[in-house]
């Protein structure tokens, strides 16, 4: 386990420091409203997202310098993945007053202004991914990561699933509709992270195909801990409200399955994400790690 | 000025027909947040920038199926301005009832999905821009147009406009703060509806620059009567409420100049976009039309 907590610190703050050369700095007329989206980008996060995008990027290519070719793929992903976080959070939706143990951008902003960080979050990353910061990416391979990430985001991704989740809220939902929620509203991102990883690493169309099925397990994997972190973890392991989940009468994995059986689960998409990365060589050694320690996380 | 009209009324029956194509269907799993969406930009609307983009387009290309091939741009165009309605009208920010004489999309949907079918529609533009809708424009210009779009509606255009927008509410501000919030809040995005046609129609660079200023002035020819508007017209002229900025204490023309000396500032506006149009030949007449009725309809 050292060896990935090394990797994941090394690759946090590469991308953390991508994402401050990258973002505006808050000068000039709009510096409030570039302070309110600095303020959430940089208020912490695993940057799951941007990793994942890297590591299947190298997974699949030879050149040396792909890291830096797709580090503008990988912050776009986490301006969206933030601004996600950020109107969740708005009284409308979760209501919620912490997020990494720290005030919510609308507690520390106001509401209007954390609407409008999200949104200046969201247009960023397309700015990033039509412009100079992935400039040294083939022209057809950026519109197809545009194409990629806008359906993962959207309507029928994480913005539909966030619109499930906020109706399902108190109701009574079966297991298949909360398998829906879960692959809109979590699951399409972090296979959308993987894929535009793997395009932007120049993969053929059965690596690629690989790495979406790994995607897809190792979104499935994330969203199934998640829900046991709220029932297992405490506040200040979560940085949020533990227990959340239960208080707003959300369905998730324990309960339907309860702690052990979800723990298993769990394991097992893990176990199908390692399994997908078959056909590849040691360069895929960073995704399976992070397979295991997705789970690992949980205990 | 009936010409005019015609061409208004044809442009926005094909535009919302692209429109209604081009979106997702209210159905499956999804289909109250399609629906949201569907809602508010289907309620009316004058269709201004789409028909800016066409005409911008039509006005440097020989091609006759041009209209078909810039379409994609400018829905996307539209989805961009109804997603910032609807967020505007949020209770958090503006805290409006009506829009176009209709229930804003919070007062029928609820705030949760009104933050979402903006979120959806934003993102559902970029989707657009990149995918089969543009398809028929050359790469190169299709990630220019993403980035012109993503940059006028962001943190430094659009978006950050808003911010300053509802940070200067009931402060005093002055008339170059007032300007630089105009520019960026409505400017910035009728220059790029501008702009983008252009580029889609395949302008050189000179032509593209007296397009931009064309953009650039008849944005705010828009903005003063807009502001205008809001004095002399009736809340049923509007379809929203009517003395709503002096009732929020905004800055406007007409609170610096008066009504007579701000209908002055708005037709000189729209004569310097004329103007900017003068190396054009018979087929920017609409464009040269549309800067007429926009001063036409403050009177």
């Amino acid at each position: 386990m050292e060896t990935i907590r090394d990797y994941l610190v090394q690759r946090r703050a590469k991308v953390e420091s991508a994402l401050d050369r990258l973002l505006p700095r808050p000068e000039g007329d709009f510096s409030r409203h570039i302070e309110a989206m600095r303020y959430s980008l940089f208020v912490g996060g695993k940057r799951v997202r941007p990793i994942l995008c890297l590591a299947a990027a190298e997974c699949v290519s030879n050149d040396p310098d792909v890291e830096q070719r797709v580090m503008g793929v990988a912050c776009a992903l986490e301006c969206i993945h933030t601004y996600s976080l950020i109107h969740d959070d708005l009284p409308a939706m979760d209501d919620d007053d912490l997020r990494r143990g720290k005030p919510t951008c609308h507690k520390k902003f106001g509401e209007a202004e954390a609407i409008l960080a999200g949104d200046g979050l969201l247009t960023l990353a397309f700015d990033l991914l039509a412009g100079e910061a992935t400039a040294a990416l083939p022209d057809p391979v950026r519109l197809q990561i545009i194409r990629t990430i806008a359906r993962a985001a959207g309507s029928m991704g994480m913005v539909g699933g966030q619109s499930l989740d906020i109706d399902a809220e108190g109701r009574r939902i079966d297991f298949d509709a909360l398998r829906t929620i879960h692959r809109a509203k979590t699951g399409a991102l972090i296979t959308a992270a993987v894929e535009t990883g793997a395009l932007a690493g120049g993969a053929d169309d059965h690596r690629l195909q690989a790495l979406v099925n790994y995607g897809q397990a190792i979104g499935l994997a994330f969203q199934i801990v998640d829900d046991l972190l709220d029932v297992t973890a405490t506040t200040e392991e979560l940085g949020k409200p533990a227990g959340s989940d239960t208080r707003h009468n959300k369905a998730t994995y324990p309960a339907f399955f309860g702690v052990e059986r979800t723990r298993e689960m769990a394991a097992k998409a893990a176990a199908e994400a390692e399994e997908a990365l078959a056909p590849f060589d040691d360069r895929a050694e960073p995704l399976r790690s992070l397979a295991r320690y997705i789970v690992e996380r949980s205990r």
